[in-house]
C-alpha cells in the first residue's frame, strides 16, 4: 500500500545547494529527508579580487549545524579542492561520516592531517553502493581531470537524483575506465526524477578532447627536444603527472619532482597505485645538476602562475635547485583558471625572459579541460533522460546555457529549476518544485584562523585602504579644561611618500589646528563634534591638494 | 659625396622605446639625430592588480625633458587610449607640435579640453608627408578597429624605418579603405633599415577576421529577434557603431546611445564624419519608453565590464534611463582585455540574472580583433623585407613569438632586436644595433593629481593594508618622568569586526600594556625602544592569536 507517499502532506525530499550556484568552486548540496539529511560533496572556493586579505571562502555550516543530528554522512565525487577544500572546517562542526574513492579519501587524509583532526573515512569503489540513512546511492564510475571520480545515482522515498559530479567524456581515459554508459542508460530506462549536472563548460561547442591527445603532443615536443624540460601542471592531475613521467621514461629521461603539493599527491598516488613510476627514473630536485639536458624531465606546480609556487619561484630566480637557463624548454600542461590570466601570463613572460622556450596552451594543445562541452552534456541529458533538471557547478551564465541546452533536447522549461545557494527544491513523487524556503548561504571568508569573521565593513575598510591609504590625527585632549595639549599631530600610511610631500603635510597639520582653533572659538568642545569637523577639514583640503580620498582617522587622548 | 655619412664617427639614428615593450599599453618611440628629436605617439595603460589606488600610467618623460630643445614634434598612428592617452601630462611639461590624422586630433582635443590644454595639432591625411626636424615621415593609410589608422614610413639619415603602427589586415574595411599595400610594397623594394611591428596578436595563428563579419553576425541576431537589442562595444571603434546603427536602420529600429564616452566619440565622429546617422534614427536615451521593443537599439559603454559604465550600471539597476528586463537581447561586441575576464563575467552573469539574452563573444562571432595575427604578420614582413626588425606593442612573450616569425621567413636572428622600455638602438647606415645606453623609462604612476609621488613604499603600504588592515596603538607620555599618562589605547581598521571581537582587543590591549610595564621596570625610556617593543609584542599577540599580520603601528604622543 503506497497511498501514504503520494498524499499531498508527505515529507517532501529537499535538494539545498550549499555552494556551487552562481560560481566556479565551493561545490556543496545537501539532500533532506524527514530525519536524514547527506551531503555531496564540501568544496572551498577562492577569494575575488574584491575579498582582500582572504584565504579562502568556504560555505556556510548553519543549517547542518542547526540540524547536526539529523546529519547521517557525506558522499564526496572526487578529490579536488572546489569538492573536498572545506571539509576540515566542516569536521571542526560536526564528525560525520564520509564517503569516497580512494584516492579521494587519500587526498582528505592529507588534508585533515594539516589540520590535526581525524575523520571517519569509509573508502568505497566506484560501483559500490553506500546507505546514508534513507539515501540509497549507487556510485558511477566517471572521468574528470582527476582519477577516481564518480557520479552519484541516489535512490530517494520521492525518485531517483541523478548527481553528474565534475565530469567529461574520456572515450580513452589513461586508465582505460571510461564512464560506465550501460549503468546511465540502465538509469535512464529506470526513470530519473532529477538530474544536478556540471555546467562549467556548458558554453563551449562540441567536445572535450581525450587526456589522450595532450599525450600525443607531449610526445611530439619531448621527441624533437634536447633541452632539459620542465613542465608545470595541477598536482591533482595525476593522469597527467603519469603521461609526463611514460614520456620521459620513454625518450631516456629522468625525472624530478618539485613543488610541495606535486610532491605530496605524486606520494599519495604510488603509495595507492594511481601513479607508477619505474625504478631508477625518480632522482632528487636537489640533485639534478650532473644529469645532462635531454635526459631530465622535472615535474612541478605552478602552472596557475601562483606567486609561491614552485615554477614562480624557478621563473623569478628564488628557487634553491632549479636555476632557468637559456634553451631550457617550460611547458605549461594547463589553462588559466578565469581570474589567473594575469598572473600565468606573468610567468610566461619571465621564462622566456630568462632564454628559455615556453609551450603554453595559447600556442600547442598540451591542455585538455575536465568539464563536458556542450555535446557531452546533451550525451547525457539523452542517456540519462531525467524529468526535471537543475544546472549546477557554474556561475549564472553557464547555469543559464545549460538550461537551454536541456530545453533545446525538449526539457519543458517549468522542469528546470536554475537555483541559488540557499534555496530549496521540493521532491514529491513524479515533481519537483521550487519553494520559497531558503537557508543560509553566504559565502564564509577565512582569513587566518578567522572563519566567518572578516565581514563587509572590514572589506570595506581594507578596500578604501588599498585606495588611498589613511592619515592619522592624533592629539591629546586635558580632561579639566577639554582643551587640546598635544598635537594635533599627522601620520600617514600608503598616503604619499612623507619626506617628499613635507609641505603638503605640513600645510594639512596647519589646516586641521586652525579648524580645532575655529571649533573652540565657537564653544565646541564634546569629542565627536571636533573628530567630525577634523574629518572633514582634512578630507576636503587633501581632496582638493591631491584628488585622492584616503581613510582620515582622528584619535583624541585624554590626559 | 657621401663620404662623411659613412664615416664610424657619423652620428647615429637613435630609437628609444619609451613605453609599450613588455606591457600592453603606454606605446611611445622616441627617434633621435643630433639635434632633433621625434615621438611616435605617447599612450597611457592601465595598472595593474599590484598598483593599489592607482588611476592610470603614463611614460616616464625625463629625457625628454631633459632635451626639451631637441624635440621637435610628435606624430600619432591612431586614437587609442594607449597611443594618445598620456599627451595631456606631457604638454604639462613641452608643447611641442603634434600630427595626425582628424580622427585622431578630434580624440586628443576633446582629452586636452577635459585637462584645460591647448595643443598644437596639425591635422594630416593618410599619404601626406610631414617634416620634423631631420625626418621626413611619409604616412601610410592602415586599417585597425579604429578609423583613420596610419602607418609611418620614416625617412632618417641612417635609413628608412617602417613603424607599423596598430594594424590589422582587413581587405574589406567598412569606410572602404584597406591598406595601401602598393606603397609597402615599394618600400620595400626601396630598402627598409628597420621595421617596429605591432606583437600583441603575435601567438595567434592564421588571420584575423574583417570588421565584415561582424556586420554580418549582427544582421543574422537583428534579424530573427523582436526583442529590445543593447549592444556595448569600444566607443572608439567607429565602425563598430557604424555597423550597428546601419543594421538598427535595415531593420527599422530607432537608435538610442548611452555612456559618457560613447556620446563624446559619436558626437566627434559624426562631426568629422566619420559615422553617419540618417535623420529621425538618434532618439534621446531618456525617451525611449514610448517606443516598441522591436524597434529600438541602445548603443552603450561597459564592454569591458568596468564598474561606472553605462552597462554595468543597468546590470546593476543603477542606470537611469535604462532598465533591463526579461527578453532584452544583449550584445556584448568585444572580447574581455586580457585581466578583465572576471569583471566581464559578472556583467554577464547580471544581465541573465535579469531574464535577458546575452551574447558574448564566447558564444557568436559578435568581435573580431584589431591586430594582425600570425599570417598577416607574415605578409607584412614580405612585403617590407625590412633588414633590421623590433618587435613592439606586446608583453614579452608577444614580442618573442613575432620574433620567431620573422626568424622562421628568413631573418638573421642577430637582425632582430627586443629591448627592454629605455633602451636604445644606433642605426647607421646599413646597421643597427642594440647598445648599452639607456634613458629612465621606468612606468609614472597616475594617482588622482598626483604624477609620479606614488611610488613603491606607498603602494607596498597600500598592499599591506589591505591584506590585513591595521591596528594603532595610542598612548600619551609625559614629558617630566618619561612614564606613560594615558593609554595605551587599541584602535583598528580592516582588522576584525570590533564589536564581535571585544575579547581579542582588549587582551591585546592587556598584553601591551604588560609588555610597556616590563619595559619600564627595565629602565627603557626612549620612545624607538618602546615603540619597537610594542610592535613586537602585538605582532607575535596578533599572529599567534589570528595568524594574521596586520599593519602595526605605534604613536606617542608627548604631554
Amino acid at each position: 500500500m503506497k497511498i501514504l507517499e503520494n498524499n499531498k502532506g508527505a515529507s517532501p525530499v529537499k535538494v539545498i545547494p550549499l555552494g556551487g550556484l552562481n560560481e566556479v568552486g565551493k561545490n556543496m548540496t545537501v539532500l533532506e529527508y524527514k530525519n536524514d539529511i547527506m551531503i555531496i560533496d564540501c568544496g572551498l572556493s577562492f577569494p575575488d579580487d574584491e575579498m582582500f586579505g582572504i584565504d579562502i571562502v568556504i560555505p556556510d555550516f548553519s543549517y547542518l549545524i542547526k540540524n547536526r543530528d539529523k546529519v547521517k554522512g557525506m558522499i564526496l565525487t572526487h578529490g579536488h579542492e572546489d569538492h573536498i577544500g572545506a571539509i576540515p572546517y566542516l569536521l571542526k562542526e560536526l564528525n560525520l561520516p564520509i564517503y569516497g574513492t580512494r584516492l579521494t579519501l587519500g587526498l582528505v587524509e592529507n588534508k585533515l592531517k594539516e589540520h590535526g583532526i581525524k575523520g571517519k573515512l569509509n573508502t568505497i569503489k566506484a560501483g559500490q553502493t553506500v546507505k546514508i540513512g534513507e539515501f540509497k546511492i549507487e556510485t558511477i564510475r566517471t572521468t574528470h581531470s582527476i582519477a577516481d571520480a564518480i557520479c552519484l545515482a541516489i535512490d530517494t522515498p520521492a525518485g531517483m537524483i541523478f548527481h553528474t559530479g565534475d565530469f567529461k567524456i574520456d572515450y580513452t581515459p589513461l586508465d582505460g575506465e571510461p564512464i560506465d554508459f550501460q549503468k546511465l542508460a540502465e538509469l535512464g530506462n529506470k526513470g530519473v526524477l532529477l538530474m544536478l549536472g556540471d555546467s562549467t563548460n556548458a558554453e563551449r561547442k562540441g567536445y572535450t578532447a581525450s587526456e589522450k591527445t595532450v599525450g600525443v603532443a607531449l610526445e611530439n615536443i619531448f621527441r624533437g627536444s634536447e633541452a632539459r624540460i620542465l613542465t608545470a601542471t595541477f598536482s591533482s592531475n595525476v593522469h597527467r603527472v603519469q603521461r609526463i613521467i611514460d614520456t620521459a621514461v620513454m625518450f631516456g629521461r629522468k625525472v624530478a619532482i618539485s613543488g610541495r603539493s606535486m610532491v605530496n599527491v605524486a606520494n599519495l598516488a604510488v603509495e595507492l597505485g594511481y601513479l607508477k613510476i619505474p625504478e631508477n627514473v625518480l632522482v632528487d630536485i636537489n640533485k639534478t645538476k650532473n644529469i645532462p639536458d635531454k635526459e631530465l624531465v622535472i615535474i612541478t606546480t605552478g602552472s596557475q602562475g601562483e606567486p609561491m609556487s614552485a615554477l614562480s619561484r624557478m621563473a623569478s630566480a628564488e628557487h634553491k635547485a632549479i636555476q632557468i637557463k637559456k634553451g631550457d624548454m617550460v611547458i605549461l600542461s594547463s589553462s588559466p583558471v578565469p581570474g589567473n590570466e594575469k598572473t600565468v601570463s606573468n610567468v610566461v613572460n619571465k621564462l622566456f625572459e630568462k632564454g628559455a622556450d615556453v609551450i603554453y596552451s595559447d600556442i600547442a594543445d598540451i591542455h585538455v579541460s575536465g568539464h563536458a562541452c556542450a555535446e557531452e552534456l546533451k550525451l547525457v541529458h539523452s542517456l540519462i533522460k531525467p524529468k526535471y533538471f537543475m544546472p549546477v557547478h557554474g556561475e549564472y551564465r553557464h547555469l543559464r546555457q545549460h538550461a537551454l541546452i536541456a530545453e533545446n533536447l525538449g526539457m519543458p522549461t517549468e522542469n528546470i529549476h536554475i537555483l541559488e545557494n540557499g534555496q530549496v527544491l521540493h521532491l514529491t513523487k513524479d515533481r519537483v518544485v521550487k519553494t520559497k524556503e531558503e537557508v543560509p548561504a553566504s559565502p564564509v571568508l577565512v582569513d587566518g584562523l578567522g572563519v566567518g569573521d572578516v565581514g563587509n565593513i572590514v572589506l570595506r575598510d581594507r578596500k578604501l585602504l588599498s585606495e588611498s591609504g589613511l592619515i592619522i590625527v592624533v592629539a591629546a585632549i586635558e580632561k579639566s579644561t577639554g582643551m587640546i595639549c598635544s598635537g594635533p599631530d599627522i601620520i600617514s600610511r600608503g598616503f604619499v611618500y612623507v619626506r617628499e610631500n613635507e609641505d603638503l603635510m605640513k600645510s594639512a597639520r596647519t589646516a586641521v589646528s586652525a579648524r580645532l582653533d575655529k571649533c573652540y572659538a565657537d564653544g565646541l568642545r564634546d569629542w565627536a563634534g571636533l573628530k567630525n569637523a577634523v574629518k572633514d577639514e582634512l578630507k576636503n583640503f587633501i581632496y582638493e591638494k591631491t584628488k585622492r580620498s584616503p581613510v582620515i582617522l582622528p584619535i583624541f587622548l585624554e590626559v
